[in-house]
């Protein structure tokens, strides 16, 4: 019973906390979960991020823990824990963040980090921890 | 300036607590954010949901505060604040909380709440907060 649990449905939960003991880097997704076609994805984030927008796509961000501000060309939203914000698709948009921030990020399977700006902090996609 | 931020992307976090306030009814989802063809809902819940499955998608369970089980045929996963589940579409769960439970769903907009199970339980859809 217990394997056959296993072999469909992995019955163990997703614990967030646990999964940001995994990693130090900043801005480097990793991935904890998906969901048909989407993936759910924990960053650790400070300091400047590089002006970029994903034209394909929505992206929210969810503060887990810290603080953290999403500039845009014409204003900015700042979040703290249990704040959210979508990203509409195609807006430009610079994530900052003066301590370290871990936020989680829902998004479709195969979205780059730094979208049309891709460079040195364009971060190794689909790597799950 | 603001004013065309706030048109275009009306620069408010969304805040989970805050959005958890405005409710208490049980097993009723609201929903407090829009991603593609995505949405966020909250829900409270406390006793035995109704045995259910979602044909046609995974959904995602991510607990806020409180403690649930989401019961399978064949065995069950516990969730506590801070975790997460993704239920694979086309499987049957049920689930339960023995206290009131405050967590998150992520799932495409127009998954009704009891899937293939309507009755008692099925809520109004798309209800945003």
């Amino acid at each position: 019973l217990i394997n056959r649990s296993e072999k469909i449905l992995n019955v163990k939960s997703i614990n967030i906390n646990e999964k940001l003991t995994k990693f130090t880097e900043h801005w480097s997704p990793k991935v904890i979960a998906e969901m048909n076609d989407y993936q759910f994805k924990l960053v650790k984030v400070q300091g400047e991020f590089v002006w970029h927008d994903h034209k394909e796509t929505d992206e929210v961000f969810i503060v887990i823990e810290g603080k953290m501000v999403i500039k845009f060309r014409d204003g900015e939203v700042n979040l703290g824990k249990g704040e959210m914000f979508v990203v509409p698709k195609g807006v430009e948009h610079k994530p900052y963040a003066e301590k370290e921030c871990h936020i989680m990020l829902v998004e479709p399977k195969g979205v780059v980090n730094t979208g049309n700006a891709e460079g040195e902090l364009t971060a190794e996609n689909d790597v799950w921890i």
